[in-house]
This record gives structure tokens, sequence and C-alpha cells, in this order.
């Protein structure tokens, strides 16, 4: 599967999703958006992929959005479709209402609704989309100098890829205030100490970091239990009673503990060896996935 | 009061819960389950009780699921009521809708409405149910060779005991995604640095640091005010909107204001004298409490 | 502008609101909360105010609520009006049904709407309602001695200012269960250490440190990204899904992208200028904001 503005590829069960504009560091335009939902939905899709992981290719991970518009980037009429900024949801987006919509919120949403962990592995500087983006994925590893910012206040505009959502439950409510009101450009160790990014590395050995932590998560563990796991982190992150993560439970130990994984894993496990789990994501999720009416947008 | 499982006791006004079969490395059965719910209501309605503390009898805190069921260890319809996994929540446990329930979350949620502050001491091993009971505590001591895990996504099943309502508000999402999607065991110390335990301790003396803490908190403190305290930070650590905290801070300050526990309160605080609490949890809380509609099960 | 028990001055840009009850350690009473009340407005509607800025007269910031009702400090019914502790909402306040109401929440509550940042510099003591009010802060610094104390459940009340949603947002669960639970008093160490504080002074600097941090939160931003952004985050610090987050970000850069400021922001970036931003949160704040409907009391 070949992609105009992103290289795709699979690798020991990883999706490898890689930012490749690099003549133009990276910068998100509309073609990229497109490209980038197309490769989340073909990985969640494949039951050979375990993880996606999202990197650069070049000097950095990406410098935020393509300002070839110049002063018009953002102002959707004006440019008439230009290259980045809001974008027209249209009918080869499959999101409900068709209207003018924040470009990098349609990418983290199908982030969130991914049924694969999202990692990702940046280097030189993830800024403006590049920092949003990352913010709805599970896991980030970064090189020693790559640089971060969410610069919003600074353009004369808002936070994108409900970035404020995601951020105030990765980093806390100081934290996330701290960044997007002071819009600055920070540094891979402030990330790092806030647990922004999980570790920092040479920027020739992020990547084998980042993919070393993806077959980790891919070890011994049942997809169908991971994907299960995932919407239940993120969805009771939101949640206002931990009632609502024992309806979750309750079904998920029920249906799950009758299924072929739950054998295998505690009988796998009884005999101290590695379980070989046969369940798969595009098959076998229990009849009370997905358990959410997804809000539509309006 | 004894139990077939657990033994109960009292000291100093801490009622100590200890897992009891050793011989088991103390893994959780129904009968546990059962004894843990009781022991539970029993400290909840005792005045003389002013903290409920957890410890493990033997070489660990509690080793998971009692799997001698092996491979239908959660399968509840084949293994027919067996010894762990899901039970059904019948008329012996007061919760709405008798079903087929995850064990670990009735043992959650009855620490989520508890009246007390409930702590743990664990040494060796927390792993499994192990691990997903104290997420819903108030603050946890580990020896310093305790090893954790929320190894659902390895034996195949899902995160049970309402842990990713609470862990993603113990550790963030980002901790939580990390443990719960890789599964893997970690050691005490990671735990500490994401500040998942208070602290660590050699394994002769976790004990008696978690009874030192216990101590702190019913030092001085009005348990009345305890109680509506550890409940207003839980439920609203869920809310939505900082009026719903305005809103029960508004009643608590004008009911309490005019109790015999804030006359003494201030009175003693003006007199440099430590205080004499009257007010008593069984008897007095106010009549605004509990001021929610607690979910049903469905 | 002169208020009884603040002083209000703006300093390059920074509305800054300065408890001046020294002879009285800074403890809270009723005028000293309305006098609070109308400064926020003041501020808030003012233009040239970028930043609202906290500290203390004297010794220390705030020791807590004016005790010298003794006793009945915190009994609204018998000291009819007093000193501290509940006030009747009435008409000079503007906010739905007058009653008995926490007056730290109707503080922190009006901190929460505020369209500008609002930070705190700290020394001495921040204790009982000294500490409740700036959890609804966005950043605090602290001189090297101060004490901080969540002491309500040794004073026989409850937490107020809504603080019991603040701070578990702030810094998590965990540390607020402890500081609440326990009552104690706490040195600005550990406030460091849990995140409350973003760092230490000595005493004769923390202004200096926090004016500083103002400057840097109003060099090269727009005041109505601020604005939106700051409410973006707090509110979506409560939300239950990354959807409502995205239907403000789709509005905020349609709306936004169009207006003066984001053409400024793109073209002095691309000109390595400083940008000169004109709109203002007086009269330009776009029509979807505010885009929320605000819980009343009752």
């Amino acid at each position: 599967m070949t992609f105009e503005t992103i290289r795709y590829e699979i690798v020991d069960g990883v999706a490898r999703i890689c930012l490749n504009r690099p003549e133009h560091r990276n910068t998100m335009n509309v073609q990229m958006m497109r490209d980038i939902l197309s490769a989340l939905d073909l990985a969640d899709a494949d039951d050979a992929v375990r993880v996606i992981l999202f990197h650069g290719a070049g000097r950095m991970f990406c410098a935020g959005a393509d300002l070839s518009a110049g002063g018009e980037t953002f102002d959707y009429d004006s440019r008439a479709g230009g290259s980045s900024g809001p974008v027209r949801a249209d009918a080869t987006i499959d999101y409900a209402h068709p209207e003018v919509r924040d470009g990098a919120g349609l990418m983290t949403l199908r982030i969130f609704n991914a049924t694969k962990p999202v990692i990702a592995a940046v280097h030189g500087a993830a800024v403006g989309v590049g920092s949003s983006l990352i913010t709805a994925m599970d896991a980030r590893f970064a090189a020693d100098d790559t640089k971060f910012g969410f610069v919003f206040t600074r353009r004369g505009i808002v936070p994108e890829g409900a970035s404020t959502w995601f951020l105030t439950r990765q980093v806390g409510i100081g934290t996330a205030l701290d960044w997007c009101l002071s819009g600055r450009v920070f540094p891979a160790q402030e990330a790092l100490e806030k647990g922004f990014v999980r570790s920092l590395h040479p920027e020739d050995q992020v990547l084998d970091a980042a993919m070393a932590y993806a077959r980790e998560l891919a070890t011994n563990t049942a997809p169908v239990s991971v994907a299960l796991t995932r919407q239940m982190l993120w969805r009771m992150a939101g949640a206002d009673h931990p009632m609502m993560a024992h309806r979750l439970d309750s079904r998920g130990v029920y249906v799950r503990g009758r299924m072929a994984d739950a054998r295998e894993g505690v009988t796998s496990f009884l005999e101290k060896r590695a379980p070989r789990f046969t369940d798969r994501v595009s098959t076998d999720m229990p009849d009370f996935y997905p358990w959410w009416d997804e809000p539509d947008y309006f």
C-alpha cells in the first residue's frame, strides 16, 4: 500500500506510519491528514498488526501545519480548501455531519477509537499539530534534542486535535495550562520530566527504542484483550463513576472468560510456557463491544 | 469476629484485614471475596474503627486469582461457581441486579463507598486481583521487593475491579496504559516512581509504616469530616464541573459548621490543644449524605 | 480603584491582587471575599490586564479563615453574618440562588470562569482557605518556607472552595486524599514534589518569579486565544469524551482562523518577528463563546 505523503510498512507486527514530506519538514497538509486516516483504518483492520507506530522522515517528526498559504492558512473560506488548517469532512471521511472540521481532531479521534496501541517515535521537532497528534497516543519516545510546542496562542488560533482533553489526562491540568497558555517551545527533557514521553534516546536510536516497546506490548498478550483494555482505559479516563467500569469488567470477564484465549492464558501460565492466543480482533470482539454510543459532531 | 480466609482485628483504631491463605499464596477465591465484603461492612459500621488496613499473611500479599480450576477459572458457566473469577451477586451481597458479576469490582466498589480511609501494606507480590484491589484504596505502602502486575492481557481476559477507572486517576492515563496493555510484572521501585505507592520499606517494617500512617490519619481529625471528605474527593475526581463540589461544600460547611465538631475544632485550635471530636459516623452524618444516587449495575 | 482589605494594582499588564490584612495574617473574612470578587471582575473586564496575580502583604499569604468568632466561626445562623465561613450569596454577588453558600467557592468559581490566567505568589503560610483558593489557579510560586494545609478535617468541617474538584486535577487523587484526609500542614518542598507549585524561591524573590512568568504568558500570545485556551483546558479536564473538545476545536480554528490575530500570528511567524495581536477579549470573543450552560447552584 503506497501513499503520497506517508510511508506505510509492517515490521515485526508493527504498522509503521512514517510522515514523509521531509523537504517540507513533514508539515501537515490535507493530503497527509487523509493518508494518515487511511493508514489508521488499514492497520486497525489487519490482524497481522499488533501496534501502530508513528515516526518521521528527515530532520524532524513534524514542524506543524503547512503554512504555505501564509496568513490565510487557517481561514477555511478564503483559502478554499487550501493546504492545511480546518477541513471539510466529506464522504471520503467516515464521520457524521460533513462540515468544516478540525483536521487534527479527525486524526486524534481515529486514534482514540483504535483497537491497537498507537505510539510515536519523534525527533527534531514535534510542534503544533506535531505535538497535538501525539497527545492521543498511548506512549511517546523522543530523541534527546526534540522540541515540542503547543504554539497555538502564539499563532492567534486555539488548541486542536482535542488536545485539551488528551493533554490534561496525560500530564495533568497544571502542565497542560503551562504549555498551552504560554505557547512556548520546550525541550525533550521537560517533556520527560512531566511524563509526556517515556524516555529519551540519541536520535539514531529512538525508532529502535519505540520498536522494542512495541514488541513488548505484542509479546504474550492477547490481541482481543489488548483492544478491549485500551478502550476501557481511555473511556474510563473520562467516566464519572467506577460503576461504568464495573459494568464492562463484569461483561468482559464473563464473555472473555469462556473464550479460547482465557483458557490458553491460564493454561500456559500454569504450564510456565508462552501463550498462543488465537482470538482475532477482526472476528472475535465480544458482542458488548462497542459498548458506547459514539457522540456525533454537531 | 472470625472468618475462614482472612483475619480481622482492631489495633489502635485500625481494622486490619489480613488475607490469610498463605499456603495458597493468598490467591483470591469466592469465599475470600465474601469474607472481605463482610469485613468491610463490619469495619465501616464500627465507630471504634478510624482506618481500614489490608495486608497479607505469609510470603506475599496476594498472587492473584485462585487458578485451581485451570483453564476454566474464568469460565463462569463451565466451572459452576468455582474457585474465583466472575461470581453470581446474590441476595447475600447487597448490590442491585443479581447477575454474573466481576468479584473484584464488588470489593473495589465497596471500598469506594467506605466512610473510613482504606490503605494497604503489601509485600512479596500484589499481582492480578492483588493489584486491582489496591487501586481503589487511599494509600499503599510496599515492601522493597514487592512485584505488581495488571496481567490480564497475558491471561486472555480484561482488567477487573473497576481498575481502569481507579488506576487512571491514581497514576494518569499514560502509566495506566503502559501497565495494563503490556500486562507485565513490575517492581516496587517503579510503583513508587509513578506514585502508585507512597513509600518502600524492608519487608518486616511495611506493616508498621502503614500503621504509623493510619494513626496519623486518625490523629486530631474528626471522623465525620473524614468520611465526608473521602467521599467528596473520590466522587469529585469523576465530576464534570466544580459546581458539583461547590454544592457539597456549601451544604457541608453550613451543616458541619453548626455541629459540635466544628466548635471543638476551632476552639481547640485557638486554645492550642488537641481536639476531642464527638460526632460519630454511625449517627451524625449530615442529612445531605449520601448526596448521590448510586448507579445500578445493569 | 481602592478596596478595604486588598490592594489592586496593574504592573506590566499584570493585575496584582494583594491580600492586605497583615495585622490579621491576611485571614479571610466576608469583606475580603467581596473585595476579591470585585477585583476579579475588574481585572477580567480590562483589556490592559493579561494576567491576574495573587499575593499577600506582611508575613504570610493567608493563614486561613478569620476565626475571631471563635467556635461559632462556621455556624452561619449563630454568628449572624459574622467574620468568615459560609456567606449569604445576595444580589451584590452575581450568582443564581441566593442562599447560604461557601464563600471560598464563590471565589474559586469566579477564577474558574476568568478569561485571563490567574496565578499566585505565596509565602509564609497558605493554609485553610489560603490553600483552597489557589487550587483553582493556573500556576503557583512559593517561598521556600511556605506552609500549606488543607486542615478542614482537623477543624471538624469539610473542604471548601470546590477544592476537592480542583485539587484532584492538580495533583491526582492519591496526593489529594493524603493532604485532605490527614489535614496536616506540609512544607513547600512537598508541594513542589507533588507538582502543586512550579518552583520555590527565597521569600524576597517569589513575587518577582511569578511576575516573570506572568510576563512570559503575556509575551507573543493573543489575548483572545489565551482566554479560549484557558476555558477549553479547564472545562475539558472534566469532560467525558474527546468529542467535546473536537466540537470546540473545530469552531475555534474556523472562527479564529479568519480573524486578524490568526493572520498576524502566521505572518509574523513567517517573517520571524514578534506578533502584534489586535483582537480584544472585551469585544472579539467568538460567538460560540461561552459554549456551556453554566450549572446553577441549587
